[in-house]
């Protein structure tokens, strides 16, 4: 009989099951999940779904196509679409700047894939999107902090001293914090890239989700003015369909220069051949009704009260020495407890005792971690619901 | 500006536009495709797939949880219903030991990435599936011959001398070849691998399209037996719905011991997070009408009629010195042109002079390869077509 362990490759010893997942099978019928992070399932626009699918396979012709293998790059008209909303984000760009990936944690795995081999360091921020460290970690990537955006590029300390390959950051409501750049700190995060000479993910999952403030113009729309175009741009962005629309259709996208986008086309050929094509024709039918001021307002609106709820809940419950952030949009609040307190240890009391879920902060650092950290999602509680969430969460902190 | 050629990764200078895309973008009105591969969208079961989506999505129970994300190895009743699948061809296994993919070549990705570190040795058959070595390339593999079935497991050479960490075979109807395992050599594939001491991937992507001859069971099925049942087998079975129901579902599996299920788990949430809910849904509704002896049979006497019209063309036109395979089933015929001509040339001059398109076998080896080969595929050609096809092959032949 095989020794497995003997037979697995280095880079699954990083792989490992993940607190969130460990935590999600205790479960309880009144529990009150703050811990997940999933859109809330009452939003997604099935009946233009489900119209767009009857149309597609009623048709001889279109049923087809969308049943066989398609361009790896995605579907045609679905790209030109992607460009030209990437323009009214401030970004010009051509089908050729934009290739269709399962979700966008595919298009993270795709560029640490392109970019990074075993002991390669990343730049980071901490906290930082856990999703993103797991893809990165399968290619057995170290990491080091990317330097805040007011001090010097050089303050990085990789391991071994080696220049970083590749940063990664999030720039509108953070997962986990929630936080947004400002536009000087966005100017300073593409200095610093320029300084290093690195190619710098833009992680935007969350862009649609704004509740209030001002939007701010993308990396990738700035680097590409500082440049004169996307093709000499080193920023690569990826986003989702996935908050808006549906998970389920599994659709993600990179923009980037048309050079990384011919590279994660041939990735993505040896990776899974090519996106669902059915799937890519129905979000196409369907984006021109949710891709609509209207229809994201009506998203942003019910998770807007869901922030506010949560945030109002935060202030009447936590006891002093509790802090939170204050999130423009997403779907997260970032937590801090007084320093001598264990996150782990009272996530996992809270959910047996107390019946409320949230995740310690803890897998959120690709650096050490703070352990006095949690990420909250109001996502998918209703509203009434989370005063009595957020006073359970108080009384284990209180208990602590 | 960024010079990218610097920033990648190592692994990316094997990945390589490959001579079929590359040869696609010859057009012409009149062109007979050989070089292909992909099924018939007349075979599609259009008309249930239309249903299953309407029946789900008018459900707002089903809608809701068919379009949120769902766990990452799959969709549970689905899981079960191709563990009974699995039992039907002699492997007993649960839901546990089964996880959905994005077709079996994320399958494949995945395993490599599991038990392939750079500079590895993957015994592979000569020649292989193609699309197998383009996913090992990205984990930089190297490749030696595995022992052809009557020879001993210590002839096989890898380049330093190392152990290889990983074997890869298809069991029916190979990519590119046509040709099948018999029984003994089933048996003799195991005692190798089992001498060898390494994990077996058991490609089985065209399984289901017999067109003559009698079953024989799959590697899996004979090692679990030897093994005490499949928790104990080294053989990680890979198959797709691709072939019988639609490839743009992007939905294929592995069977494997559960230990080998879930590491696979902790590498698809990495990678993207889990597989399409709704169109997993959408197989489980379809495969009760599709996955019977009725379709399947449709489907391959439609494949059936032109393998044998594709064997009588050979039959009549090949000049002498040419010998091809006789495929029981699946969707490719493999020529082998006289040891002195250069198939890559043949095909270039086929495709532009003659209008007919073949691939060279040259890509189908991570070993040294025979530069006098060629791969035809009957799938998407009329059967009244492919004679015309063969003629216009034969008389680029007798001019090279």
């Amino acid at each position: 009989m095989i020794d497995w362990s003997k037979a697995y490759a280095a880079r699954m010893e990083r792989v490992l099951p993940s607190e969130i997942r460990e935590l999600g099978k205790i479960k309880h019928p009144d529990m009150i999940h703050f811990g997940g992070g999933l859109p809330e399932p009452d939003l997604f626009p099935t009946e233009a779904i489900a119209k767009a699918y009857a149309k597609i396979l009623s048709d001889p012709v279109l049923a087809k196509s969308g049943l066989q293998y398609t361009d790896t790059a995605g579907y045609m008209p679905l790209r030109e679409y992607i460009a030209r909303y990437m323009a009214t984000l401030g970004v010009e760009c051509g089908p050729e700047n934009i290739i269709l990936t399962a979700g966008s944690q595919q298009a993270i795995d795709f560029i640490a894939r392109l970019f990074v081999s075993a002991g390669d360091t990343i730049l980071v921020e901490a906290p930082t999107y856990l999703g993103g460290l797991r893809a990165f970690d399968a290619y057995e990537a170290r990491y080091a902090l990317l330097p805040s955006p007011f001090a010097n590029a050089t303050d990085v300390k990789t391991e071994d001293g080696s220049k970083p390959k590749l940063g990664y950051v999030m720039s509108d409501f953070k997962n986990p914090t929630g936080g947004s750049f400002t536009l000087p700190e966005r100017n300073r995060v593409l200095d610093i890239a320029a300084e290093m000479d690195i190619p710098l993910i833009e992680d935007n999952a969350y862009e649609k989700l704004r509740y209030s403030g001002t939007p701010v113009r993308p990396l990738l729309s700035l680097d590409a003015e500082r440049m004169g175009g996307i093709e000499n741009s080193r920023v690569i962005y990826t986003s989702t369909f996935s908050k808006i629309v549906a998970p389920s259709l599994r659709l993600g996208w990179v923009a980037a220069s048309s050079a990384i986008i011919r590279k994660l086309e041939l990735v993505k050929q040896a990776a899974d051949l090519a996106p669902a094509t059915l799937n890519q024709m129905v979000l196409l039918e369907v984006l021109d009704e949710v891709f609509t001021p209207t229809h994201v307002e009506k998203v942003c609106a019910v998770y807007r009260g869901r922030r506010d709820a949560m945030l109002a809940a935060l202030e009447k419950y936590m006891p002093s020495g509790v802090t939170w952030t204050k999130p423009e949009g997403g779907l997260f609040i970032w937590v801090t407890l007084p320093s001598h307190m264990d996150a782990p240890a009272l996530v996992r009391r809270a959910l047996t005792d107390f019946k409320v879920g949230s995740i310690s902060g803890k897998s959120c650092y690709g650096t050490p971690p703070e352990m006095n950290t949690l990420r909250l999602s109001f996502s998918m509680v209703a509203e009434a619901r989370i005063d009595e969430g957020i006073k359970r969460l108080s009384e284990a902190i209180r208990a602590s």
